[in-house]
């Protein structure tokens, strides 16, 4: 797909799901000799997603478990609990959120990297990779962002958007 | 050796045992000031090992010695905590398992990195080597994958040889 | 901005404010499944703020919020307390800093990443950017590094200000 | 200094000495949000290391301050902990353990990175320094690995001092 047309697409978004695992982090899972897991973000994603709720884009956190990290890193992004969804099943809690919300399909974009995400991808409106996601999900992606996953794929679609809705200048100013 | 020949001996296999550190991981180790370990395991080795077990083909995970961080990370991949051995005696594991499973030398796969799986990766009919693995052990090997060790091994590795044997297409066609 | 000028603004520098996220760390926030965040930083930099203070140029470091783990680097680095600021308004923080010690903008170097640092890049007599800040932050620095932050941002600044000054010679003469 | 040279020097070497951040680790410090720290260290160098002491060259570790991780990280590496020199004052430690062993600048190689270690690195016979030491390192080094500090500098070096001795063939041998 050309990039036009993924500034095309990226107008109407209204709402981005992120898929978490390689998409905010680079898939790297540290265990420590106790069992403890970690997992590394990146902050300058916080940028972008402040950049997308200030403007009016809606966020949300999609993650087949919720845990303690993904928890404290949501806070510091600044994405509201109830935007923190925790399911396997990801195209029933798109269902549902679609009811809840009276969005759809047309208005929303995700973010993944997997096999598990080619079906989400596939059917939302526009669909986002990262430099390093699968060959499949690559494949089939509207657009391939330039950073890899875990290194500031957020920040790098927020700019991407605003700047097709024409909103990314109006962020910034407030810094100058 | 060349990689058509790495095809056809792909073919064959029936089992793959991965060698731990320098595979799943890029041979870091963390250590914290109060003596704890931690290790850096990468979750797209995840769809490689499940891609593997789905399609019939055995995985085990070899290191000398099993520590909490690599139960939770064999849990995470899905491997049965009968296939985590831990084993300084390679070859004599090796020999235990044949016996025990009716396979030979000629339906496995090796995984390795270092001096040590040397005497393995020579004993197996398909030995294979990461990117960043020492020379010696890529000089041997009958593959040397694309990606380092602990940036998805397992991942390429599962499928090549699932592409080799017809069967990758099975596998990602269920997630379309 | 030429690098001659970036030499001829690094001779008046005084004192030398650094953020941390993005300058003395690569902005990668590690976090653990029971919630306790970690950050990575560069034994390199303590070789930097030692050069800058032994030469009599002052340096503080400038954070919205300061933990125990940025205690502990500082303390590694031989920042004083008083000088480990944290508040997120950081331009209240200058003026306040500005009063007490009788320095001007005229006398300061930031080292700044991301939007929240633009304004006080602007205020002050030299502004500078990691090689990996934000397009923002490098578009209006007066110096931008060759490495990015969290790889030696401090030492290679410190080495540019005090070469600027002729005082590096005799840093680094005492360790020949 | 040309790579000949270096190979000259590399025979007569009967010690290793290596320092240990930058060296072992790639200067990196992990600071957690209670102040605890950890530092990245390389499984490929145990191999050096056991290559080394295995053909008759001794080893010793040698950094300002002990702690439990690099007690740990020792002992992963086979370093016996009368070889691990917690010294902020390098040189007398030197002197001190040629007093004890007989040994003489001749016989040892020093591997450093920074300022600290210009010195020693210029008094003892063979100093080396990695890829990615400090330039004032790399300019008097004998020799620069081509790998980065915590990527495998011992296994790198141990290669080097066992080829130029004759005795790799005869250690790499065992495994095959």
């Amino acid at each position: 797909m050309g990039q036009a047309e993924a500034v095309e697409k990226a107008k109407k978004v209204k709402f981005v799901i992120f898929d978490i695992h390689g998409i905010l982090t680079d898939n790297t899972l540290f265990y420590a000799q106790d069992g403890v897991k970690s997992e590394a973000f990146c902050l300058n994603d916080q940028v972008g997603i402040k950049a997308l709720m200030d403007s009016g884009v809606g966020v949300s956190f999609l993650t087949s478990k919720v845990s303690r990290d993904v928890e404290q890193m949501a806070k510091i992004y600044g994405v509201p609990p109830d935007m923190l969804w925790g399911s396997s099943a990801k195209m029933a809690r798109l269902d549902e959120f679609e009811k809840q919300s009276g969005l759809k399909d047309d208005d929303i974009c995700y973010v993944g990297d997997e096999m598990i995400d080619l079906g989400i991808m596939k059917r939302v409106f526009f669909s986002v990779a990262p430099a390093d996601g699968s060959s499949e999900a690559r494949a089939i992606a509207d657009l391939v962002t330039m950073v890899g996953g875990g290194k500031g794929v957020a920040r790098e679609l927020a700019q991407f958007i605003l700047e097709a809705q024409g909103r990314w200048e109006t962020f910034v100013a407030q810094y100058h």
